[in-house]
């Protein structure tokens, strides 16, 4: 599977069409999208004649780089690059100083409150994430009631291919966002979805139901779906760490259990999540110590609060004791060499290792990541319910 | 070292170092969305000491401008705005030549092959697009087999609040989009989860279930979420007006009523559609002539090619008369006075008078746009299934 390329430099903006007729945007005569990613090279283009400078910027840039682009005689700026390993990569434009999304390219992912044009380089795991010909399950937008909350919240729940006509009862993976995401994280920038699609279809993955719930227990639902609004959005939520996304977990696999054909024993549910998804994941799991069989820390932001005094932070020790004698089918835990959080992940390895809980580690290239996270989920997902 | 100190040395590193860590955008210090909508004036911003000359265009203003922005002497660019009626507005800035989303702005709409920022301004039927606190339907992506197209194909199934809990048999809405949209239209720039939460919360409309199918039968999903991978969106695909969307319908209906909990009678049905989705309505609801108690027609394309030779676009009069025949509990006909198609739209009630189909008509301000068409559903959907 690779993306088609057709390099064309037909660029029409400036065209504007009138504003009343909408839906029917004749104004482009281009046919592939930008940049064209090729075997070995990868080229952007945005044509600019009164632009000053142009810089491109992306998350395949080591250090704090942005290049500038070259103008030729049309005013079109290109920059080229060797194809970078398979991945699903974001980029943006600097044009005189305004950091902007490629005109010419639709596809696009916010993360908190940046916006980024995106590509894919295919091959390898990143064939994962894309969408093949294969059986396709079902992505829902629900809502449930949080009676701890005080609120409907909102929750993506992925069924696999079948589910519905099947009479089957499924396994439960519940898999966390990090600190800047929302009920949308793992379907959007995670690509959860089409991961399960194709490793359901390569028989690699057992049919199972993955719930992605909203770990801002402040808000009902991600940016622009609740009745907030367009707000800007905020990472650094008052909810972060205050315990309440731990203490009201049981009403999401109620939830789930009450009105999905699942599986209820605890070798049929699995906890996993990134970051602050995997301080969650830690925590939930260790509270209701007899709940899950799998869980997995994806970067895990480790450690609560020195000071914090909620009750689901307090005797992890002896929590993680209770965890282990009760049994495990897998604690897996996964870290970046790069990544701000490796020595505290290091540090809970020596907790684990302390209290002889067996627990699995993978350590992969590079930091903080999506690359990371939609890695370690088609990695992590092939272990489960076997 | 504890995980907010830790977040705070990340902090720490600057405004360039997220490359390696993502999900974690600190260099933010906004605690507004742009822009600043207030009840007499809207206020555009936007930074960029660097940038000659910024202009902004907007889906409120008449005619083809873009308006200069005002740089003042620390760099940023103003522009305001007397409040426009209430409604979703899209607009895009012009830095320097090139047409950009707004970077203080994470919400957006695609329209074909442009993605314009978004805002709102709230008050009187804008309201009801909006999301307020009340009970809230399951928004699906699913896929259904279509044996006659030979594929998989993606399809967006609202079920209302209460749905998956209840017993009771519900009314079905086919909802089409037009010839630049696809399964996604109608729950992004349509906004018809919102309209159908907030007007069945207020007694206005009866609980239904609404399918928004993808009308380019050529494609199996939307552009992005097929195995098309990130093609340039284009318009004119060669699917439009061949026969197909209305030939192969019936799997649709035979998807929904074999996979919901729905009434299978004509009166518990409907169709309506915008431009094309008008066109596929009229032709559907005509050669099925005695399936759909309601027809909605918004915007229609109305005509199809005069050599069309497929047979679901021929002999139009004995179908409606047929259709007439059959009996009809509601045909309603929406234009805007400056839509494009306006005239064609009035050739059509010409026919639909010799042939003395009752209808109802529905003539509003403006054009060929979503403004519009939001309108159209939140008035259309209060007349069905009464």
């Amino acid at each position: 599977m690779t993306i088609k390329q057709t390099l064309l430099l037909a660029l029409s903006m400036g065209t504007f069409w009138t504003h009343a007729q909408e839906n029917l945007d004749f104004s482009k005569s281009r046919n592939s999208i930008n940049p064209t990613v090729n075997k070995d090279s990868v080229h952007f283009t945005i044509r600019a004649p009164q632009a000053q400078s142009i810089k491109l910027q992306g998350n395949w840039m080591t250090g704090q780089g942005a290049v500038d682009m070259q103008k030729n005689a049309e005013g079109i700026w290109k920059y080229s690059i060797a194809t970078p390993s398979p991945d699903l990569y974001s980029y943006h434009f600097i044009v005189d100083g305004v950091k902007t999304t490629d005109p010419n390219n639709v596809y696009n992912l916010r993360d908190v409150a940046s916006v980024s044009s995106i590509f894919f380089v295919p091959g390898e795991t990143a064939d994962y994430y894309m969408v093949h010909d294969v059986p396709h399950g079902t992505v829902a937008k629900r809502w449930y009631p949080s009676k701890g909350l005080h609120m409907d919240r909102r929750i993506t729940i992925y069924t696999p291919p079948g589910y519905e006509s099947s009479k089957e009862k499924l396994p439960v993976l519940y898999l966390l966002h990090g600190v800047g995401g929302d009920e949308e994280a793992w379907s959007t920038s995670g690509h959860a979805p089409q991961i399960l699609d194709n490793l359901i279809a390569a028989g690699q993955v057992k049919p199972m139901i993955v719930v992605m719930p909203n770990g801002h227990t402040n808000n009902s639902a991600a940016p622009g779906e609740s009745s907030k609004g367009y707000y800007y959005p905020e990472m650094m939520t008052p909810d972060v760490f205050n315990g309440d996304m731990e203490t009201y977990f049981p009403e999401i696999i109620s939830f789930v259990e009450q009105n999905y054909r699942v599986r209820k024993d605890k070798n049929s549910r699995a906890i996993a999540g990134l970051s602050m998804g995997g301080f969650h994941s830690l925590y939930i799991s260790a509270n209701q110590a007899n709940t899950f069989g799998y869980v997995g820390l994806f970067s895990p932001a480790i450690m609560p609060p020195k000071d914090a005094q909620v009750a689901v932070y307090q005797n992890l020790d002896e929590k993680l004791k209770t965890q282990k004698a009760n049994g495990l089918k897998l604690y897996w835990v996964a870290i970046g060499k790069t990544d701000f959080l490796y020595k505290n992940v290091q540090d809970y390895r020596k907790k684990l290792e302390e209290l002889q809980l067996p627990y699995e580690y993978k350590e992969s290239e590079g930091g903080h990541t999506w690359s990371n996270w939609r890695q370690y989920l088609t990695e992590f997902t092939p272990l489960l319910f076997k």
